[in-house]
């Protein structure tokens, strides 16, 4: 099978760390193409970046030029999961619930620890929409752009290690889900320090998406995710065409 | 004072209807401008075009050429409420949390009588964002689409008044939200007829964006809503040249 | 539009200072009236002076001369609210409500910092009846008398910043509503002071309440808050007498 | 040991019935007083008529000139529980939360079968309060008034076993708590009749009242308990002078 | 009345202290007997014992030789209490449940003070099931084994206090429940040390079984609890055909 | 790897198909061994079989002769499940939260459609430990034992199906979980016939075991599930001395 995977950000450091990890998980049948979208934002740290890369996302899953099985969403804000879950007939996987569905089998409370504090509340919605806030024992931020986890990979190590130590003697967790696509490089590093289970999402997300690939089911479109009905406007968005594009016409679920 | 209302959708009727609506509530000092974004869908009835209407939503609102004192988004998924709140210093209201705060001052309980039933569990999603799911008892749909509601407003009345008052004998709605902008002006021919408060979401957004103004309060920048710091990336989406404009630079703030 | 404002306190001082706060947000057709209730308690501290200050509330408002088209209740904790919106027939807003809204719309979680330590829990159920629990980051209390504010407003002015910047930085609060009618006067101060946005809730209630009677919404009678009917009892509470007047021969609804 | 229970309301029958159920759960060496207060409401059936009876409950219960050992608040709105917990040192327990505790203990979920619709509500935050609504399928409401149920106790008990029988096979009740203290007299039959438990919240508050006795344990007196220090007002409300009384001088706590 | 006790651990001084504690709590018709499972675990500290304690617990109140009125179940986990509801006809009382419900008979916030760290989410979960989790500040673990208690009582003591008084200044209890059978000695003196009501749930238990049987409830049988039917299988655990045993045929329910 | 899969019934057919389930799953380098422990119940029904199901399960799971990589609960109640996640080393997955982690991600609200009626408040129990209540439309129950779906496969496909509609178009399912290990033979027949995805929990825990495996991930033993350390105690239960064996020694964990 053909797994698609978009790091919705420009970012080719971790473009290629997220293929690197996306295929460390993937089983030997499945192919991998990792990519991110034209006219990405450097990084994801706000809900204005989250919409523009949302955009840029469905811009890139529908025109992508070859069909895949699945597509893989390699931001932890989970952006356009909903949308995409619309407009594409296959399995659809954001990473952060893939983080937080794989960590709830391995611990009774998992916190995340993610890059900026401002966008902490932001990760608490995208762990409530996942469904599992009971389970989340809280969400913490370390003070670090995105950019800056790759230009100094120890210093990162450092603060996500010393917040995840917080999380666990302060919030209770017992688990921890790393909350950028940036921060995969250290999971199993960070793992053997702090002693409790460490999860990447994309690294949980590929073997989830192949999951549903491989027992057949896929997005319901009985309802909420049906796709939307193409409609006609004076000064059409170029996406919305490639929105309305009738399924069966739409490369990427051939 | 001026508020900007920006109908997200490309339906001019509806865009006066709007305006309308927002001119009868303001007050006498009150400059309305009800603008419809470039580009925008023909209506949004899904995620997908949620997202396209955001993004037409934040370019339209950073580009708007005078500077305004509020901003109301004048459709019932309150797009992009939270990136406008980040992009703007001036207060930013959106429709359907209007109503649910309005609605929640005049009954215990309200629903939500929204268009297509595909759009329900969105339209849940946006109350418990506003922080009133306790106070929603339901969210029901009638199966038109948005379009459809002008195109025959007697049937739109016929059939949200027959859902409306399944909400009230079933639910136990005491009031009832038009869950579209469309809907506007059939409040209080509905609200004759049911015998309950009957709330549009652009009539309970404006006064709530003049007081905001009136009493010098806007948008907390401490954290979660503060501008995301401007970042180059390889071929920079054009909207985020318009997102990282400095605030003091940005017209519509002057 | 007459707004009738009641401060359910006996403190004269405070009485004025909401009436100014009232005023000052009132608009150029509102006619604001503010009282206090005879016997009515020095404070409201606590259950049982919340129940004789309920008890004293709805005689004022019950026996006031002159009709009114909006009621505020100006105690943080919304005294005798859904009795009063059973009562009479214009709408009735609590200041506490009130703020809770009104903070919603410019920040993603708000905290109250309110006066005695043994008022928090009444208080967050207070902010829980408002349906808006899931917006309030934390109620704080100072250790100070409702009394004691107006008396020493600068030392008031000290301990209330202290706890509201705890509320900032320990329980992610983005923006302060003061839980106690007597802050009013420190709103912009605070404001200013801690680079949030502060709410006094006489502030927030004025234009609510002129916002439902511009609009033509009032409470739901349909069910829960229908007036109660007439019944005999022998040795009637005088006020039963007042609540079971009619409605068409209650002065404040003509 | 003494217990004092207060019928609210003016229903000397009521008062009666309610002495009898009372007696007949109170242990060998208890002594039920059972009182109803001066210019009582008829019955209680909307808010204004709960703070009415909130009032002349507390004067009730502090004036009443012999000491006991635990008070039962004898209505389901549990009027003035938490002022009433402030005011005196003894145990205070209310019939609906009473009700609530017991049927937790002998059905996984409980429905309410109240007098008139329009108190639904009020009685859903009476357990919620309780801090039981995780346990309460429902609440339901008969058409029937207070004093309707002893008017014709055969009517009665035909539509408060219809409306639980919906409550057992709608809402997926598997006991029934009656939620009036006027349908005491139907528990047993209406239990045969069911099937299921069937609690009188009178029949339940007064051994919890007891146990409490007997254990040794009281009111918190910590925090949000604590007796209101006295305060002085001009024309101060005769019944905070009572509330001020030190708890030592007050009689009931002897 | 007859009240059977188990403490489901093997501890002998531990069962004589529940014996004594629940012979106090008794009222003069009531006897008590309190026993302890063959092959029980020496204490009950982890889901493992929790399974093992359950299934010896069961097999202990089906076989035991006389008919008794009601059950308390005195482990802090509740453990097999849903299993001997179904089981038996008479009445189940956990110790855990009994001690939340009356902790908020005389609170408005209780918190849990239990032996082990590692129970804490466990407790966490067992009053979640009681429905009561709204009205529980906090549980807090401190670093004892159960077995240690009683080896060095004024350690306990000493231990117990400490997160107690951690439990009431920051988390907001103002009542504790000992969350342990083992800390039963302790109640009166901590609850003379930290000024708010302590409760053990064996004396709690006690009157709730007393009047449940007083007033002719139990169980409900009519869903969730009913016995489950016999069915055959090879090699069918001994227990199993214990629990099959038709209801009238088990002397327990005699 | 290898994935020991226990059914912890006794009916072998049952066993064969979870076997067949598991086996179409697993990838190409995973053995799967599908068990039934001695002495299990002929099916579980009830609380009461649940306690034995998850005693006999620890048993079989301890004393298995050869070392497993990761363990499967195939029964729908998730029994022993925290127990074993204690005791063992490796991961283990209970089918009913694998099932609601899959669903989870294929629709934005699914049913559970069980078997008895009485096991709906179970089920949602369990569902709730999963931590997927918030995406869990409804639990709803055939009138079928759990051995009855095999007698009659045609009888049982047509019951669930009829529930499956009404959860569907009464509750908002958009997806169906099967909530029974033996009806897995159904999905792919029952997916056709109702058009949303149809989830068997056997078929989706194999591949969360193996990307837990694959991973690198195993039960955090920080702190609630740890291995309960060794007690000596009078009579100790044999499998207490199975739970007590140190990690090392025990062969599963080899």
């Amino acid at each position: 099978m053909r797994i698609l995977v978009i790091n919705p950000n420009s970012n080719q450091a971790m473009t290629q760390n997220i293929d690197r990890m996306a295929k460390s998980m993937a089983g030997p049948d499945t192919i991998i193409s990792t990519i991110s979208p034209e006219m990405a934002p450097a990084s994801i740290e706000s809900h204005a970046e989250d919409i523009v890369a949302g955009y840029r996302l469905i811009e890139a899953a529908t025109t992508y030029p070859e069909p895949y099985d699945a597509l893989v969403i390699a931001c932890y804000y989970d952006p356009a999961l909903e949308a995409l879950r619309e407009v594409l007939d296959v399995p659809v996987i954001g990473i952060a619930e893939a983080s937080a569905h794989m960590a709830s089998l391995v611990a009774p409370k998992f916190s995340v620890v993610t890059v900026l504090r401002r966008g902490v509340r932001h990760v608490e919605n995208v762990i409530d929409a996942a469904g599992l806030s009971s389970r989340c024992a809280s969400v913490r931020g370390v003070d670090l752009g995105v950019l800056d986890i790759d230009a100094d990979l120890e210093r990162a190590a450092t603060l996500i290690a010393a917040e995840a130590l917080k999380a666990i003697s302060e919030d209770g967790a017992e688990a921890i889900a790393l909350g950028c696509a940036g921060m995969g490089p250290l999971d199993k590093r960070l793992q053997e320090e702090l002693g409790v289970p460490v999860l990447d999402g994309v690294a949980c997300a590929v073997p989830l998406a192949e999951s549903c690939v491989k027992y057949g089911i896929t997005t319901s479109k009985i309802n909420s995710y049906d796709r939307p009905p193409a409609k006609k406007s004076p000064g059409l968005d170029p996406l919305l065409e490639q929105i309305y594009v009738p399924a069966t016409e739409l490369k990427v679920n051939a």
